[in-house]
This record gives C-alpha cells, structure tokens and sequence, in this order.
C-alpha cells in the first residue's frame, strides 16, 4: 500500500462566500470541498448599495470558514484530514480593516461590533474616491510625484490607503482606536497562526505591493510625511508596518490550538502568508513566466508573471508590478477589467424588466435569458454595425480610469437583442485585446492566454469572441475553484511539502479542459471592430 | 331651421390604411370617419423589408378609398352627405409612379400588374441610395452645383427622380413604357377629377417643390439636361411636366361621373389639388406664419410657414422651403427627425425579446411596455448620465446624413430600463430642438409650437420633456386626423366654400386640446444635456 500522500488545505474567501478545499499534494486530486455564504452580508447589513458601501463583519468570515472547512473536511474523509499538512489562504483584494493594538479588527470588539468603519471595507467600495483623487494629485507632482508608478500610475478608490483614509477621516471613535489597518487576507494568516499582534504581522506583498503603495526603492511603505498628508494618524499607522513584506510561500505560523479544534485540524500544521484571490487562482492555473491568466468573473483579473530583469521599467497604465506578488522569484503583473461578467449581467437585468411581474414563467425566462441570447448571438456576423465600450464600471486597465462609462453605439431601427448582446460581448473582448496589446507594446510578450472562472468554462460565445479578437488560443482550466486550489499549493510550500511554488505548480496545479482556438475567417473583422473600438473610446474620452 | 352646412371630404392616405373624414366648413365638426387599411400591402406583396423595398399597388389605394369613403358617409349620415361639396386628398410622399401617356399608372395596365417597378415606391423605400449620391454628387460642382438648394442641399433616396432614376435604370420594359412620372397625391386627385392625361394632369406645389427639384428660377422642372445625366429617359419625362404646379387651394376639376357613382358623391364636385400629409396636417392644425407644427409618428415633419420676404436666402441644412407649399401665400419650410416614435418601438422591440415565448402574458407585456416604461421614467430626474444620440434611422434635418446611426453612452451598471427609455425620449427631444434652433439661427423665428399624432396626444413624458427641453409651450392638437381635416379645408376653398386657406382654417381647423408647458426647474439641466447631446454627436460623425 502506497504511502498516503501529504495533503493542503486551501481556504478562498470570496465576495459572497468562503470555499474551503483539501488537496492531494501529489496528485493534485481534489479531495473535499465545502462552501459557505456570509450571514450578515446575505442579509445586506452594514452596506449601501447606493453609496457604493460595501463592508463585511470579521464574524462572517470566521464563522462561515469554520463551516465551509468542516464540510471540505467530512467530503475528504478522514484518512485525507489525517493528511492535512498546510493551510493556505486567500481573499478579495483591497479589503482592508481597521484593527486596535492586538491586530484585532475593531469590529470583534467592544463598543464597535455594529459600526460599518469598523468592519472589512469591501474591494468594491467606492466610498473613497475623493480620497484617491488627493492620492494621485499629490502623486502628479511636488516630492511624492512618481510614488503610484509601480501600481500603474493611477490609485484607485478601491484601495488600501484611500479606504484608511476615508474612513479614518470619517469616523473619529474608530480613527482613535485604530493602531493599525490590515489586509483581510493578512489578518486571517495572522488570525489562523496566532500573529494577530502588530509586531509579529505578516505583511503580504501581494497586498503591500499592489494595492498600499509598498516598494523597496523607498523601503517598504510608503513614507510617513507622504501619508500625513492624508491624515496625521496613518502617519501614526506606518510605524506599524514592517519593512519586508511576505510571498505566499512564506509560513506565516502554526495553526493554533483554538482554531485547529474548531476546524478539526492538527495544530501547528503550517500557514501560509495569505494573497489576493486572482494571484492565488493565477498559481492554481500553473501560470509560467509570459502566460496571462485571465481570471473571468463580474470582472476580470489579467495576471501575469515575467523574470526579474525582463521587464525594463515599469509598465504604463497596468495596474502595478510587484517582485514575487504572485509567484516567488517572479515579476507579478496585475491587469484587468472592471466589468466583464457584470456587463452582460446588465444586459440580462435590462432586457428582465418587463418579466419582474410575470411570476415564476417569468423568473424561468430571466434565469435563461443569457444562454438564449448566446444561441442567437453566435449565428450573427463577427463584428456588426453596432459596436459597444466596456467600461460599465470604468476602465481598470489599461490606464485606469473610473470616470470613463459605457456605450452603445451604431444602431439602426433593424438592431435586435441578440445584436446587441453580441457587440457587448465583442466590446468586452475588445477591452481583453486592449490589456493584451498593451503588455506588449511595453515590451512584455503574452506567449500564452489561460482563462479561468464560470464565464471561461461556460460560455462558447464569449470564449470564442475572446479568442478570435485576441487571434491566440485561450486554453481553459478545468477546475472551477482555482483560487482555493492556489491557496493549497502556496500552504503546501509553507509547509515544505514542495520545496517551490513551481514545483507545487508541477504536481498540483489544474488540468486544461479545453483549448479555444481563433477562427481565422474573423481576424480581418475583428482587427477593423479593434479599430472602430479603440476610435469609439477615444472619441468618448478614454 | 338653419340652412345646412355645405361639407367637405378629405381623404388621407397614410402608410397602411387611407381615413375619409367627413367636416362640415362651417363648425369644422368631425362628422363621420371612415378608415381602411390596403390588402395587398397588408400582406406584404411587393415589398422586400431587407432591401428596404416598399411599393404600394395603385388598386390598394382605389379600394381602401371606397371602402373608406363609403364608411364615413354613413357615419356622418344623408343629411350630410348630400352637403359634400369638395373633396381634398393628401398622401405620404415622395411616393412616385410610372405612368403611360394616359397618365395610368403601369401597374393598372396589361402586362405590369404585378411588377413591383410599375408600383409607387412608397417614401420609406430606400432602394435608391446610389441615384441619391449621384445627384449629390452632380449638385455639389460643376454645371448643375446648387441645384439641391432650395430642398437643403442634399437630395434624399426616399425622393422622386431618384427613384425614377433607379427604377428606369433596373427595368427596361418600365422604362419603354412610361411617359411619365407621378407624385401619388397628384395621381389620385387627377383620377378623381378625369384629369390623368399628361397635358391636363396638375403637379403640386408640394410635392413637385420639396421632392422633385421643381424651382421658378430655373423654370420649373429640373433642365432636361440635368436630368439626361440620370438617365436619357428622364430627360423625355421632363418635357411631360408643366412648368407651373398648383397650391392646395386649387381646383383640379370636378368628380367624375363614375368615382360620383362608387363613392356615393355627386358628380362635379370640387377636387383639390393634391398635397403631402404632413403639409395638409399642418394646414388642419391651424399653422400660421412662424408656428411650428410637429407632426409626431413613427418619424417627425415638423413644418413651417413664413411670409415670402421674411426667408433671407435659404435655410441650411433644413429639408426644403418652398413658396406656398403649405399654405398659398407663404413659404413652406419642411424639416423633421427620421425615427422618433421609431425609437421608442425599437426599444419596445427590444425589450420584449424575452417576451417571445410567453405566450398572451407575454404579448400583453409586450404591449403595455411603453406606458410602464413611461411611468418609471417620468420618476426620475431630467440628463442623467445616460445620453443617447435619436440618429436610429439616419438624420432627416439638420444637416441629411442617412449614414449616421443611434448611440446610448454614459452607460454604468446601475442604468435600468427605464433610465434608458427616458434618454431615448430625451435624445429625440435634443433632435427637436436642434431643428428649433437651426431655424432661429436662420433668421426664422420660430414663435409657437403645435404638435399633432399619436405620440402628442398619448404620451405624458414624450411631451413633457419635449416642451423642457425646447422651453416652449406645446400646443397639443385636439383631432387624430388632422391630416384628413386639412385635406377637407384644401377641398372647402378650392370649392369656393371659404376664400382662401387662412379663413377655412379659422373655421374648421382643429382646436387646441392641451397646452404642455415647460417646467422651468428642468431648463439648467437640459441646457447642459443638449451641450452634451451636441458634442456627442460630432464625436460620433455627424
């Protein structure tokens, strides 16, 4: 009898959700699975869909981990939870929190359990974006000019020190309370292993370097003068920041006694330092040095990965370049766009509200209104009249830009659902191409295009469009949980059961399911609609 | 007991069905209608929708009119039809026909009867767009430049010698066998009238004049020489067509014997000469000097009078101004917007894609999808985010682009149904008033506005925004057939019943039913959303 294989836990923390995934470290097989929605966050509370506030309760997460992992542990059974060696773990990103002198998110604590500054500011807030205006104009010129070249040239709203900042602007009691603010994915390594306290805090450098302004050339965070320009207090804040930030084979500590009775776990196994969910589901997709995963949900997230030295400068308009962000030892390159999924998912509300009142015949319509619309997109020409922009929720990259919108445009009164359906879709490709085109134009080769997530593995019409306009094969990954699959193998290295992410990548990363090839008899269309697309957006400001 | 009223019969020939009105001249009261839609077109014989070919067969017309004729005399009752004393008629245009030496349309004689070519090509039928070019192309330098002028410097495919021209380029038996070609409102008052042969046939001032390139200056028709440049043959239909044209006031003759006897008239009573739609609506809505009538459907013609000496020059970019077009003695000015009503059907279209397949639910979703739209969408404020350019079937006026198209920008992934209905509402709006203020900014003033059709009567929003956005009262029109009314006022003077058009209009022209006046707090805000509607426009083309 073989002897049994070693086995890591992967832990994703989604928007909606947490899925918890146990691993064979040799095959690779995936041997359990539990997921587990957010309670509060179900029930809308603590947010405003309005304002844009988007904030979740730590409780969820804990509580909803502790079931999700129980269920991954029961699928597995229990010779493979004997095996469990390692945890890895992910989350959305940037989703900071303010936590006090313990680590502990201020929300857990006294006094703060209800209030929404207290609680985990989801990516998709939007709350800051005065806040990130004064971060790129003190960015444009003066003494902290150039401080937002390595994450692209443009803050977003939806960042780590545009949220600090607002919040800490906003709320006096948690701005007088908060000794620190700390990245969800590093607060639940630290959480997990017991190093909440701020002198023993692993800083992830997915996080650090992506989205809170950390980079070498100015030794870690950024500096203190630069922050009190934000606010006195986040000054205050940076002299809890180490210097030295972790990758995500870094073993952060030993799960602790608590959490291992209440997982079901062995204590002391390994925890890895966490990562954002896209940079952990671009390792479970085994991304080499020039392969772009493309991690395709509401949004997309375009990650990419180049030997250091191969990138000469910095990339213009893509969203940051951070050394050992996804995989060790490489340059991690972090693109996308804002709304991919979403904008169809736009579409399928739009064209949904004649059937709100037609019952349950009507509610069937709407769930399948999207497959319908694809069957009768994919019988229409490559490249119509009607040409569509992307940027439903602005542009991420190239050259962020959250001012820039939507558009439909080229229509005539013979212009039909399906028409239109396909232009978005085409314009959504188009906005893939753009990223695509413009990694290469600064001088780092796409050599090959990996697509991951529901709408990859789902979608014949947007996968083909997406091949066609990009005139390169797109493989598609199998596994339908590649971020959890990478939170296992980052644990697996933690926990020196692969000696790198690369060859953890070898053993354990998902399989291709399939391969979407370019129609050759679309390039010539698709080349003229990149055209017409490229002039619709300059035409309308982007 | 007073003396009877003398009655006047206007019939109107619309797209699909012809109204026979009955109206005493005296009160101007509506008594008896009769409507009745054309078979053949019904079924859709003749006509190719992909080839945006559309031809209408003359027996269409010769029994929808007597059936419709028929119906309102017994509607308005003995005693009233044995008042009739003049008969006007109006129809859509340009909607020529070949005819032979009699003045027969082709396809009433042996051999044509079922060649689309010896039809009428309806207005809508666009096959025509190369000859359309080429008379552009022939006005813009050189011998003939300027020759487009006096119908705003672009000569449309919908019009006549375009397509005479096409027709007697594509069909060579049409082309040996017509002598001549004729406005449909022409032909049909000349058949009632005995009047068809080509040396008693009238021409009117409408038709000839807006369409047909017809100018005093250059001694009527355009010079054979010009026209020899189409087609050889047409340089021979010149030489049929008389160097005058008549007003709508003028009497064509007296009803024949045998059309006495179908339509249950009395023979020799007066026929008027015939005229367009959309100018014997104006004439029924009451349109004095610098009132603007909107005749709102499917598409707009917003038309206008001006006494002559009062037009410095032409107005550019407006569709035509001619000397007594509209009303003997003043100058007709003819623009309008190519979809509008159209663009609230293509967005009911749309939207009731999913509705296909729902059975009566669905259907009656479908039709009640407007006035739910409409409601949702007078809730909420005036120029959102979401912009929209009216261009769905090309730009009529100002400025006759049929290659521009529709657009909706500003887009985010908040925008619902009603939000896009209500910029589609508003961009049609922004189409009406740059026709307003290019008439201003042609030194024509544009004093009052009346709105006449379907969209003026039903829709709340439509009307509203449009008195917002042009901040100016509209004067809603009480009759839905004020086509027909001003037909009936063209039959009372050219059958000597009123002196002249001015005072059949103050007996019997339509009373004002509602006054829709702007709301003054929405005036900012349409302002700056007509600026961006403008500048959206160029950065689309036009």
């Amino acid at each position: 009898m073989a002897k049994p294989s070693p086995c890591s836990l992967g832990i994703d923390f989604g928007s909606d959700s947490v899925r918890a995934l146990v691993v064979d470290t040799r095959s690779g097989a995936e041997l359990g699975t539990g997921v587990c929605a957010y309670p509060r966050w179900a029930r809308g509370e603590f947010c405003d869909a309005a304002r844009q506030r988007f904030r979740q309760h730590p409780l969820d997460h804990l509580e909803a981990m502790t079931a999700a992992v129980r269920a991954a542990l029961r699928a597995a059974g229990a010779a493979a939870r004997a095996q469990i060696a390692a945890i890895g773990v992910d989350t959305t990103g940037s989703t900071p929190v303010a936590v006090d002198a313990s680590g502990t998110p201020l929300g857990l604590t006294d006094g703060f359990r209800d209030d929404p500054d207290a609680l985990f500011v989801l990516w998709k807030d939007h709350t800051a974006v005065a806040e990130a205006e004064e971060i790129n104009a003190l960015a444009s010129k003066g003494r902290w000019k150039g401080i937002t070249r390595w994450v692209g040239g443009i803050y977003s709203s939806e960042w780590f020190w545009a949220k600090a900042a607002h919040v800490t602007r906003g709320n006096r009691r948690v701005a007088a309370a908060a000794s620190s603010w700390v990245e969800h994915c590093d607060w639940l390594a630290a959480e997990l292993s017991g190093t909440t306290a701020l002198d023993t805090l692993v800083r992830s450098r997915c996080a650090a370097g992506h989205k809170a302004l950390w980079h070498p050339s100015w030794g870690g965070p950024p500096p203190a003068a630069f922050l009190a320009r934000l606010h006195p207090r986040l000054a205050a804040v940076r002299a809890t920041l180490p210097a030295t930030t972790a990758t995500c084979d870094h073993r952060v500590g030993g799960l602790t006694e608590g959490w291992a009775r209440r997982l079901g776990l062995r204590p002391g196994i390994a925890v890895a330092a966490g990562a954002f969910d896209a940079h952990l589901g671009a390792v479970g997709a085994g991304v080499g040095p020039f392969t772009l995963v493309k991690v395709m949900g509401t949004s997309t997230c375009d990650m990419l990965t180049a030997p250091a030295g191969s990138v000469a400068g910095t990339v213009a308009g893509i969203c940051g370049q951070v050394d050992g962000s996804i995989v060790p030892g490489l340059i991690g390159l972090e693109a996308g766009q804002s709304a991919f999924g979403d904008v169809y998912a736009w579409y399928r509300r739009l064209l949904s509200w004649p059937l709100a009142d037609l019952g349950a015949r009507g509610r069937a319509a709407a769930d399948t209104l999207l497959p319908r619309l694809e069957a009768a997109a994919l019988a229409l020409p490559p490249a119509g009249d009607c040409l569509a922009l992307d940027w439903f929720n602005g542009r991420r990259t190239p050259d962020a830009d959250q001012r820039l919108r939507g558009a439909i445009s080229g229509l005539h009164l013979g212009h039909d659902a399906p028409a239109l359906y396909r232009a978005l879709v085409e314009s959504t490709a188009y906005g893939a191409r753009a990223i695509v085109d413009r990694f290469a134009d600064q001088g780092v080769p796409v050599k090959r295009v990996v697509a991951l997530g529901g709408i990859a593995r789902k979608s014949t019409l947007v996968m083909q469009v997406c091949a066609d306009v990009l005139e390169r094969a797109i493989a598609v990954v199998a596994s339908d949980q590649c971020c959890a699959l990478g939170a296992a193998i980052a644990g697996a290295v933690a926990g020196g059961i692969h000696p790198s992410v690369g060859a953890a990548q070898k053993a354990m990363a998902s399989k291709v399911e399939r391969t979407v090839r370019p129609q050759r008899a679309h390039a010539t269309a698709y080349r003229e609609g990149f055209r017409r697309y490229r002039a619709l957006g300059a035409a309308l400001g982007g």
